[in-house]
């Protein structure tokens, strides 16, 4: 499946903070077939540094999606009945206006004078695109770690637009230690000198404080466990005799890898922008839960058993909250070695229940809307 | 208890490595009476970042020593009855010879000539020490994490010497998340451009980078459970109206301030040889092991529930280690919530326990040495 990013342009929008952006492009992917009346749509939500490609091979650089294992043909989210939607976050750099795009008002980027962003601001953008696409009702909303924040502030913030919630591996409030690993790769990349308080477009971006933070995020992205099966006390192999780094353990090459690598793909200002509507957003304390209450949104949370970043208790946090307002909720704890990474590579399990799931909220949707008209007929009659 | 940190100059020593330095000062306190024939000495071994100050108010700086609630008059090290003794490890930066000490031959820091050095360097160098100071064997070996690896070789390396070994919260060996973190912290340093490629003596070291790699350490010397109950997701209360700072969590502030304090204290450049040493060790792949046959060493290892950092697991693969070889190895999983630091800060259950490991291995001794003239009577009749 090759796909193709698109752009939508929202005339104007306006932040939690006051500040109005405008215009305000968004970009997105689409997968699947949208069918006549819209019903069959799935909104999925990337993590924080994901973007809007989550299937499929890009046109555009022929990468893989980040959810390519869950969204296609006969997958769990399955595009031959469902249409699938994916679009960058607000204050991302993939696409979606972010710090690093050009503000129209300068002529230059917005740096540091980007406003700052919440993930109610990020749903709500979602909801223009959207209206733009002519979608009215979500078959569900799904996504993982900051995905899943999204995710559970739709249900809050538009409960009758929002069949079903997916939100895996997730929380509903940051907690100290997250916090503060966020808080490390923040201080990271503003003590690269090269960041100079944002304004790096054209000069050098802050490529070795950007690479330390990415570094201790994937650290929390792993376990213990599978750490020590992907590289246990291993040494580097020599590439070379002159190799100077040969004694090196492979997972610490490993990582200044994926710490040099992510610094071509990603903006060090959203970086900052983006972590800090993580650690800000507080469902518990959300004025949007009152919404909640004649909502028939059907939860269904997902956990992972050796996911130290967001650990299960956090989503049982989540669980009790909606339980106690007497919705619809499902938990399951999967088994999984593979830590927070869990919900994108470790799979199967997580496919069989989001499957069963989704068949449910559909046949429901089915059995309602077959319903209504012979109701209608009824009180003709 | 005022104390006071002295000096004895080793005139050679000659590291794993093969480079000897000469001369050789290894700062070291001593804490309680040394009894005639020096029986009664138990050496302890400080963390990563520790030094020989481990009890009481120093003199120089009236600051308490980082284990003064384990040693003194009545406690778990009980100066009333013991001889404590602590000294700054090799490559550290708090009195004991290390990159940032002069080269004699060059008149300038070693900085990275400095040559690489390993936990059995440690050791060998406090047996030289304890040479100097004419203690034969020693009651006792202990130290928390960094100090458990080096009590563990003390152990493998000088058997007859260690009348007791207590390795507390610590390892055989560091497993890929631990040497990972280490590498966080080097790459945060090395990527400082103060560091300088460590030739930052006499100018600014690389303060923002030391900060970042000591922030990371401090998350994982914490619990999940004790930076909630520390610090949830409280704001920093405003020290002005002015502060710019108020909508800063107090985790925030708090990693800040323990960063930019550490800078002011250690060495850079330690920091990256000692993380390598502790990388790089490895008990179970120790020829000294063999030396361990003849041994009656016993041992205590402790370990606490709470600990991320140095799981349990890790000092449960020593005591099998151990045990299979046949030693006295008693082992004690302590529940407390503060993470790695509970060594250091929860000392309730450690104190009872150490303390009664101690009094059995100071009793032994005694009942020994008392037996030994009647035997050698016997003998003669």
């Amino acid at each position: 499946m090759i796909t193709h990013s698109q752009t939508v342009i929202i005339p104007s929008f306006r932040l939690d903070c006051g500040v109005t952006l405008s215009p305000v492009p968004v970009a997105y992917e689409m997968y699947g077939e949208m069918n006549d009346n819209a019903s069959n749509v799935i909104l999925v939500e990337h993590a924080f540094t994901g973007d809007a490609h989550a299937a499929g091979i890009s046109d555009a650089d022929g990468k893989l999606g980040w959810w390519d294992r869950m969204i296609g043909p006969g997958k769990a989210f399955d595009t031959n009945r469902y249409c699938v939607i994916c679009s960058n976050v607000l204050a991302g750099c993939r696409g979606t206006i972010g710090p690093s795009s050009i503000n129209p008002e300068t002529g230059r980027p917005y740096a540091m004078s980007f406003p700052a962003t919440t993930i109610g601001d990020m749903v709500r953008l979602q909801k223009e695109l959207l209206d733009a696409l002519g979608v009215e009702r979500l078959l569900a909303v799904s996504g993982g770690s900051m995905g899943g924040m999204q995710v559970l502030e739709w249900a809050v913030s538009y409960p009758d637009r929002v069949l079903s919630a997916i939100p895996i591996a997730s929380t509903g409030r940051h907690g100290a230690q997250q916090i503060a690993f966020n808080e490390v790769g923040r201080q990271a990349i503003m003590s690269d000198p090269d960041w100079n308080g944002g304004d790096y477009y054209g000069l050098n971006p802050p490529r070795r404080g950007l690479a330390v933070a990415r570094m201790v995020g994937h650290i929390t992205y792993m376990s213990d466990e599978s750490m020590r099966e992907k590289f246990g006390r291993r040494l580097r192999e020599k590439a070379s005799l002159e190799d100077e780094d040969s004694d090196v353990f492979e997972v610490e090459s490993y990582l200044r890898h994926r710490g040099s690598q992510f610094v071509n793909r990603f903006d060090a200002n959203s970086y900052l922008y983006i972590t800090k509507a993580m650690d800000y957003y507080d469902l518990f304390a959300s004025e949007n839960l009152a919404n909640l209450k004649e909502s028939d949104t059907r939860f269904l949370l997902i956990s992972y058993t050796s996911d130290w970043l967001y650990p299960s208790y956090q989503s049982l946090e989540i669980v009790n909250l909606l339980r106690s307002r007497n919705h619809d909720v499902a938990y399951v704890e999967l088994n999984s070695n593979y830590g927070h990474d869990a919900f994108l590579v470790d799979v199967a399990q997580q496919t069989e229940v989001v499957h069963g799931f989704l068949s449910s909220v559909h046949r429901n949707r089915e059995a309602r809307a077959n319903r209504a008209p012979a109701m209608r007929e009824k009180v003709r009659r």
